[in-house]
């Protein structure tokens, strides 16, 4: 059927989408979220879209493209296409297979991961996909082929160090921002460390989210090869390395469950360590009251982690911290970058500090480093680690002069009572870190004066809220009043 | 945040979308499926819709509406509207509480039903539950209280008959167009039977189709009570009924992968069998090489009709089928339509007669009538039950004079050898006659000369095909080519 383009000037994000009217649909048996094939005239190029049906907007004889669609065809509005229903792409039945609760083989994987970067799957077929690995569960080889077609098919770095040491934390803990503290002290001690980071999503700050105050974490895959060669570390945000990876298109519709289906989180991870040559890898799982996970939990992930490292020729080690408390005293990319700043300048809150020593050491023992702890307590006295982290802040691109932004409005919260510091509720922090505007605002969030088992006196500041304006720290003000003894508990 | 509002002319459907730029999504902390509350400045009116974000096609400070939203929103291009972050709908628990393989309660169904006839939730959001059905399955309870939620909250076309007979066909068995002589003579035998049919999907033709060469078959609710009313039966296209029920949009996303969660059809069907109050109902279930279950797979389900039917307080009987052959001559719309005719004329497919009457019997034994095979019988020779059909046609505003449209081009399939025809093959039959060009092409199909178990000579002709237009006949004489020997199989 020969139709006439007419342009939809918006992108869908990814998915080749094409809208036809209802009755040449039906001229062509053909149902929304069908396929098929578009020709450009006079000219061999062709795609494969899904198809949409509208009643309204387009006009029979018409089709309508998205911004991607019309791109990929090579197209402009006015010219005619042949269209004529497509097959389905292999990996439906992949999916199918999935959630009728089978095995997949390697092959199976690949066609999947393929099709999901090539855009061939909708919305709905990706999201069968998840549902079927969040209700079946994936076997760990399942999860260690995934990982290595994910990096086949996908991005690879290409560092050809024989050593090349990676962290990941689990995260659900406020604050915690040790990578950009061990960062510097691996490469200050003669390693490398190709550290790439999420930005938050539902949490006050991600990683990127911290670094982008100090340096751009938006570089391409050269840039960051050759940070790493030049520094021999590095702190950016992932997915301005893979935008268009398997992952990214897994991840949007995980989304609006909030579905965390193990086997494809485990295949994430470890594809991400691998895509930039990992080869020990520590990874942190922090646990109890307001964690992610309880230590029960955290012990069963431990395990699959091992075995998934062992499977990929890998060595992991694992340690399960606590995570009961925020640790650092900023929450919010501002605030938290000053505590990374104070760390490494040898000062800084001692929880923090004590921390990114302990995963750094752990690091080094790992990739076999002798006096680990002395290495890595010599690299920070000396400043070596302080240096090395300018010196990788520049070559990203970063300011000389580092200039961290100070937030407008401020409103401090202060102990109703003396006594002890019984608890302190990550979930309540975050949320309330959000509420001041993080991890947008880079300057809001929260400042915490105290910790757990701190005795203090009533009146003292327990925390301060900041937030660049003034409707936001009333939100924020509102927010402490219906839930601040919860957010602090003093006993 | 206020935006300007620019209309993007085109219809999703059903869900309601706003497009935000990559920036102002990223102010108000919002990912892409995320929900918004938009409102209308100096009214009270708003909507929730749910988030696409587009780095192309909209600019910041705008806000994209696709048709449905502007119109439920009642703006136009260019005004200003309001939007915030607005929370999930209730149904999302729901959903999440599916997936992890619990049952539901009546409230929660309720709440899942409403968010889905309202448009709240997402195609991502309703292929989650759809998914979770399959994977987790539903109790007969919870099919049972979806049916009734379904019912409670949708469409009900309140006759007041103390008795309404109804039936079902599993379906995919080609021809079998019983239920258009079943009506008649129902009605005829003095009987309220409100029929409402789909259209094929992926068969050669629906009920819906085959009427619609006689009469129209998309009628509003008002107009098929009269009908019914004024003439005891009537033959309708379902959706039209309710196109916006919740099962409609649980059907768009089943589509990818043919998914039909057992516990969801059963809501399904039962639903629509009480929208129009019905009381007594038979359902066939066909079963057999070729048809879409086994005998084994057809009397679990028959089981599971019983129980459902006696929770629902409806009168159910469930016959198995022979579905290993198509059953009457004509395999698409007009084909079929004539078939029926010939039967009501007393004439026709001796099969289609048989099965007919079998079931109009059965039918009207579970409604209580006495000798009911000589009832049947008796509507049938009279021509009751043609004049009843010829009444209802007209009813539902069909012409006086029958028209019956003619296929263009046909070719014949003979037999290769004289023998025995051993199997007629139901998949390859609907798969031949939908290159043909069914359903749409209304008089294009096959006309099946022979049984299982005839005896035919070297030459006899098995099938025609028609066509309307020499492509599609070309198309499907290459099909027959490859496949005729397995299409009808003579030993």
């Amino acid at each position: 059927m020969k139709l006439e383009v007419k342009h939809f000037d918006l992108s869908t994000g990814g998915p080749l989408v094409a809208v036809l009217d209802d009755e040449d649909a039906k001229k062509l048996g053909l149902m929304a979220l069908d396929r098929i094939r578009i020709r450009r005239l006079r000219s061999k190029k062709e795609i494969i879209a899904n198809v949409d049906i509208s009643t309204e907007g387009i006009k029979p004889g018409k089709i309508g493209l998205f911004f991607e669609t019309l791109q990929r065809l090579g197209v402009q509005e006015g010219v005619h296409v042949d269209i004529e229903p497509a097959s389905r792409p292999r990996s439906i039945d992949v999916i199918m297979k999935k959630l009728d609760g089978h095995i997949l083989t390697r092959e199976e994987l690949s066609i999947l991961v393929d099709d999901l970067i090539h855009d061939r799957l909708s919305e709905v077929e990706t999201t069968y996909f998840v549902a079927g690995a969040y209700t079946k569960g994936f076997t760990l080889e399942e999860s260690a082929m995934l990982t290595e077609i994910s990096v086949d098919l996908g991005f690879k770095l290409g560092l050809k160090n024989k050593i090349i040491v990676d962290k990941h934390c689990i995260g659900g803990v406020p604050g915690n921002r040790t990578t950009m503290i061990i960062v510097p002290i691996i490469a200050a001690a003669g390693l490398t460390i190709a550290k790439t980071s999420s930005r938050s999503i539902t949490s006050p700050a991600g990683t990127a989210d911290v670094m982008e105050v100090l340096a751009p974490v938006s570089l391409n895959h050269e840039k960051v090869k050759r940070v790493v060669q030049e520094t021999g570390g590095c702190i950016v945000w992932q997915s301005s390395l893979s935008p268009h990876g398997a992952d990214e298109k897994l991840i949007k519709v995980r989304h609006p469950l909030s579905l965390d289906p193990q086997g494809l989180l485990l295949a994430s991870i470890m594809a991400k360590k691998k895509a930039v040559g990992a080869t020990h890898v520590l990874i942190d799982i922090p646990v109890g009251e307001g964690a992610k996970l309880t230590y029960r939990a955290g012990n069963m992930l431990k395990k699959k982690f091992i075995s998934l490292g062992r499977k990929l020729g890998m060595k992991i080690k694992v340690i399960i911290t606590d995570g009961s408390q925020p640790i650092g005293s900023g929450i919010g990319p501002a605030l938290e970058a000053r505590d990374v700043l104070e760390v490494l300048e040898g000062d800084g809150p001692e929880d923090l500090r004590a921390k990114s020593i302990f995963i750094a050491t752990e690091l080094l023992k790992l990739a076999g480093v002798k006096k680990a702890k002395q290495v890595v307590l010599d690299v920070l006295n000396s400043k070596a680690a302080y240096h090395k982290f300018l010196e990788i802040i520049r070559a990203q691109g970063g300011r000389k002069h580092l200039i961290i932004p100070e937030a407008k409005y401020f409103y401090s919260v202060e102990s109703p009572k003396s006594g002890v510091v019984k608890h302190i509720a990550n979930k309540l922090i975050a949320k309330l870190a959000r509420i001041a505007g993080t991890p947008d605002d880079k300057s809001a969030g929260i400042y915490l004066n105290v910790r757990r088992n701190n005795h203090i006196h009533k009146g003292d500041v327990l925390f301060t809220v900041y937030a660049n304006n003034a409707k936001r720290l009333d939100y924020a003000k509102q927010f402490v009043k219906r839930h601040h003894k919860k957010v602090v508990v003093v006993g």
